[in-house]
């Protein structure tokens, strides 16, 4: 266990510590999002210390350009990467004409606190100016979940030992660009500004697209509590678009801010409405005042604990880290949008470019199924459904024809739009991803509509690109796949990775079953899917002999299923032969030494176990979870998750809490030094997988929920309580005895699994 | 055989047709070069069809910063590109105010004639301008060899209709820019510019580096040959530098422009000199006046063809095709300068930013060796061993050490500067050339001194690094090379190469040989040699178990190599199963498709029947070439010469000869559709071996020729003649009666080989 900056709390992130080295860090841990717009923990007033300032709002990317050393046929034009937006957060602080600037004070006492529970961040520094003057900030701010374009701030300052005269800069910072940029090139133009007193707004053009947004700021003044009226002297700052104020501050009285700003973007408001939206909402924020504004804001987010909270009593660090996990996720995504998804850092940070990975399939539809209402599953699958014309492009692009589609590793509009061949082309096993994640939603919600009028249809293109993307090898008399990356990105261009296989395999198999299905139950659907899709009795006949012959590496010696051809050959060192200091890897050895060492990144036969798991016997899970876990490094955010599960269901409890602790509390105790780049969001929704998938070892299949229950030795005699939606379910063991007890909600089978009979004997 | 655009000639490549889509080709095809400075055949009046202005200065590179989708450890910083100079060839004419612009102008006769024995380009135009002026233009031109900043234009305008007002603007133009920039960035900075008359200099500097560059012109005027002063009024046109005259032209009478143009650059001459260097090379060239200069440069050129020119009888195709590629290589790089090396489009075209690659072990050593004084070759030796510390660093980057050296893929200065790892963590294969490069330097010159000295500093560092590199396979209970790419780049990171893992036996037991060879002839060198790179005795004995314990795939069914790990169980169609339409492959496949396809890019396997052609018998060299050439597209440069030679010595000469004309005509004929992007100059040293050493079956080791002659049906009767420095080796067949004969040089002991006993039985 690595030590943690922050406070344990059931509820809350403390720091309580200024150390400017960390507050970059800090900024990650401290974002606040509402699932259409976030923001990084800057702070408001001017600070030069080591920072990362970002906004970003779901949806509005910028197109940049790809460049490699050699171009080669197939590679996607651009890389899509969400647009670092204006900071409407921005308030510059003077005292008696002096820039308040943390890094140049002397902090006298410090504190920050993200309140999880009712999701706001507030900060209390109390310090004293280089020249004496000793003061208190106090910052309270949340993105609100109600108003969708708005975030609010109150920033309070108070005169401590002396009068000060005090000049404030409310404003939006334009001096912003994405750190991301091949060419350090800007991604937005700045098209108008304009400031009225205490109201900004400023639009802006994403370049080369047709993406429009504004930001816009709303300021209001209070001294003591009373509101005052500012004098509004437009900022000389052509970066800083507002108007500044100054006032004569007495000794213990205290100046408050509060500030409203946010976005309208062009994807939800037609431009020309722009500012008769901002305008509205602003006026009608306003009006309610900062402590209704909180208010709303509270009750959104007891809606959304009522709903997807995990309790685990007596281990504060597990229930801290839940929870953080849960509140990320729902400032990312909370599915009322259905043309948004979930970028794997959220609004945390630039990595990765905010688009779709496959991710949001194997990682978090499980947490939105189990939280939300299944359109929210729905909507993020119809989207895929929607794209589906874009992934038979794709398809078309690697030389692949009639349906077969290949849906992108990396995408901001269905469009691939990543740059590396070996992830973008090779990458290929999202496709069963994407099909894994549609049997998890129709479990869920036997939403048969749905699949007749478009899963049947993505299932389909998919079954057709694994029927031409295979060849048969005469030397193996079997089916091959060639040339491909698996989950475990430290093996690129590989043959016949057994998970890709396995996954291709199983594809095909649902396809077929499902297509039975519809047949037996109605005939009139069954043909007319086949009309549409034109449909071939042979392509089926094909789907059934690569079914049949498909080649899956495995080594009888070690009775373990072989990650790729040639793996055998390499020198297998367990992870433990690795000096200390050379870890992470990836952070210590050229790209070849790490391809060519057995050291695998993340899941890879594994996630074969978890995602096929009623396919194997408890024997062959132990027999591969231990040969694959000696050399696994773990450095994707989403490997610990699916051992603590896969432990969990080797009954291996310690081993799964560990790697639970690991999942959970990766950003928190930043396990991979690298959280100042943002938090790791889409394995959030791997780390609950960890608890109600792997502890309680639940599966909803059609009506019933089967339960494994396991409980971690750090649990036993207490109980741990997931909701999911209406239903609250209490798991609690005492002296070796398991309960489960449905405390509230809708009725349900509960069957308990402990005889493991959910995997194949 | 494709049709191509210029006319056969034994000495010249005529153009007589101006087809302005086909100008930028041409472009390539006219380029002019001696070793130091070069440029491809623009016009030099203004031309607004289709082009691509380039001059080049050998070794003044930019340094490219490097991007890549995401980074990892070990990527180059930095891509070196030759940079694109000032333009000192731009001559403006306006006739009666009206710009002279081919592409707007009717042309009545066109020719342009690239004179390979002299060594010049001239280009005659007969037209119509848009206001019916007859004119014609002559424009000669050459870099001088013996001067080597220095370039020599004649250029003439003669009014063949009426009189004409002529403004004349001899310039440097510095509007030109590199076209690979990634992202369009200028590589050169202008410092300063300086205009007196007929003489003018600009001087940059490359952006981010200590080059500095000064590009010169001076001019002289003639009406009817009789010299004239211009008017020289300075160009108003900020990135045109000269002064431009004005000239009343007589119907009949014609105006002559001589124009001298060049650079200094810093890596040749002090900054601090430039100005005098200019001073003192253009007044000197001035005084000798057009006609003595193009003299001196024809008898440099004469000296070059008496040392290398190859003479084909009865084959105007081959004739022109065989002498187009050594005067390329001339052109591209002479041996003068030590420092510099050979790019793989020489001064032709931007693309591999004229850098050196293996090709200049693998494909042009032998020509420098056959051609020039082995002081050449052993020069871009002596650069190898220069940076054999960066190529130390370069394996201590991919985490090996001890001495180990890693030779770089792409290299200005011995760091590797390309950015795809497949390529350059991967082509390990480099190193191996290099140690051949040193076998045929050694069995040509016997430089013994050179060997103990540096050439096996060399090889011990190569040796050390595929000690390290490999690594033994339990399963196999053999030593592998896991991760690498072959010759053959469309297959990536693939096992057990069999190229790669010969090359690397091959390595060890060179070395290994040559210690045993110098600790026999002198133990205090021997021990000297240990000494210096701390070589153990516990290292030669692990390169002999290496040596003996290497993994070599093998098809005992199919009698072959295997190319590496998992090539059989690819869909093995033969390439005329690839429909026309798809060819070349790398034009409309996409790279997955590519990587899983069989098609060979260029030899691989076959490459080391090549290289290593003593160690296989006559049956195993058949059974792989026929087994290889079936999946091989020749979509390198580099692929045909090799396919020449091995038929060749397999005595399919018909093969050999198909191979031949397109190894030799490939840029003349466009095969690949592509010539605009530049020569593909290192293929071309490729091209002179498939005669010497393919045909001629000619082969040095020590004082001894072997030759293993073979003549194409195509050359019956007659006789082709090989000039080898000052040796003249006549080969003559008539009624299947070869004779050789050495015509004229020093004597050597001629060894014919018609048994094959070259070749292992």
């Amino acid at each position: 266990m690595l030590d943690s900056n922050y406070i344990l709390d059931p509820w809350s992130i403390i720091e309580d510590k200024f150390d400017q080295s960390k507050m970059i860090d800090s900024e990650s841990i401290f974002s606040l999002g509402n699932g259409k717009i976030g923001q990084r923990g800057n702070f408001e007033e001017s600070f030069s210390g080591d920072k990362s300032i970002g906004n970003y709002i779901s949806g509005i990317y910028y197109k940049d350009k790809t460049k490699v050393g050699w171009w080669k046929k197939g590679y996607p034009d651009y890389f899509a990467k969400m647009v670092n937006c204006p900071n409407w957060n921005s308030i510059i602080i003077e005292i008696n004409n002096k820039l308040l600037d943390l890094s140049k004070c002397k902090i006298i006492s410090y504190r920050r606190e993200l309140n999880m529970k009712e999701g706001w961040c507030e900060r209390k520094v109390h310090l004293e100016t280089s020249d004496s003057h000793e003061i208190e900030i106090k910052s309270k701010k949340f993105i609100s979940l109600k108003r969708e374009n708005i975030g609010v701030i109150k920033y309070s300052i108070k005169a401590l030992n002396s009068k000060l005269k005090i000049k404030v800069l409310p404003s939006i910072d334009i001096d912003v660009k994405n750190n991301d940029a091949n060419w350090n090139q800007p991604f937005l133009e700045t098209i108008e500004t304009l400031t009225e007193k205490n109201f900004s707004t400023v639009s802006s053009k994403v370049i080369n697209s047709d993406f429009e947004i504004a930001t816009f700021i709303k300021t209001k003044y209070f001294i003591n509590s009373i509101a005052i009226e500012g004098n509004y002297i437009p900022s000389n700052n052509k970066k800083l678009i507002g108007c500044s104020s100054t006032f004569d501050l007495n000794k213990n009285h205290e100046l408050s801010i509060l500030k409203l700003g946010g976005y309208v973007n062009s994807n939800d408001t037609p431009k020309k409405e722009f500012k008769k939206i901002i305008k509205h909402e602003t006026q009608s924020a306003l009006k309610q005042g900062f402590v209704n504004l909180l208010d709303e804001n509270k009750n959104e987010w007891s809606k959304i604990w009522d709903d997807s909270d995990v309790i685990i009593e007596g281990d504060v660090k597990s229930q801290q880290a839940i929870r953080f996990n849960i509140y990320h996720l729902n400032q990312t995504f909370n599915g009322k949008d259905p043309k948004l998804n979930i970028g794997p850092k959220g609004f945390t940070g630039e990595k990765y470019g905010g688009v779709t990975y496959w991710d949001t399939e194997a990682y978090c539809i499980p947490f939105y199924l189990g939280t939300k209402d299944s359109t929210v599953a729905k909507n993020l699958l119809k989207q895929r459904y929607d794209q589906l014309p874009n992934a038979i492009l794709n398809a078309e692009k690697i030389g692949l024809n009639h349906g077969a589609a290949l849906y992108p590793m990396v995408t901001a509009n269905g469009e691939e739009c990543h740059n590396e061949w070996e992830i973008t082309f090779e990458e290929i096993h999202r496709n069963a991803a994407i099909a894994q994640a549609i049997k998890k939603y129709l479990n869920f919600s036997n939403d048969n509509e749905f699949m007749i009028n478009k899963g049947i249809k993505i299932l389909i293109a998919i079954s057709r690109f694994w029927e031409q993307r295979v060849n048969y090898s005469n030397a193996l008399n079997k089916y091959v796949i060639l040339g491909v990356t698996g989950p475990n990105e430290y093996e690129n261009n590989v043959d016949n990775n057994w998970y890709t296989n396995y996954s291709a395999k199983w594809c095909l198999e649902y396809t077929n079953e499902t297509l039975k299905e519809i047949a037996d139950s109605n005939l009139d659907h069954y043909k007319k899917i086949l009309n549409e899709t034109s449909l071939e009795k042979t392509e089926i006949s094909k789907w059934y002999k690569i079914i049949n012959n498909i080649y899956l590496p495995y080594c009888k010696d070690l009775d373990v299923f072989i990650q790729n051809d040639g793996f055998l050959n390499k020198d297998l060192q367990p992870v433990t032969s690795i000096p200390i200091d050379q870890r992470p890897i990836n952070q210590h050895w050229s790209w070849d030494k790490i391809l060519r060492s057995p050291y695998i990144k993340q899941a890879d036969v594994l996630q074969g176990f978890y995602f096929f798991e009623d396919d194997f016997s408890k024997d062959e899970l132990l027999n591969n979870f231990n040969y694959y876990e000696q050399f696994t490094v773990h450095e994707s955010s989403l490997s610990a998750c699916i051992h603590s599960i896969l432990a969990s269901k080797a009954n291996d409890l310690n081993k799964a809490y560990d790697y639970f602790v690991r999942a959970s509390r990766l950003d928190l105790d930043d396990y991979n030094k690298e959280i100042k780049q943002g938090l790791h969001i889409t394995s959030m929704g791997g780390t609950w997988m960890s608890i109600v998938e792997g502890f309680a070892g639940l599966k909803i299949i059609n009506d019933k929920v089967y339960l494994n229950t396991k409980i971690p030795k750090q649990w036993e005699g207490y109980s741990f309580k997931v909701n999911l939606k209406n239903r609250k379910i209490e798991i609690k063991v005492n002296h070796e005895a398991t309960s489960v007890k449905l405390i509230s909600g809708d009725k349900i089978n509960i069957v308990i699994n402990d005889t493991d009979t959910y995997l194949k004997n």
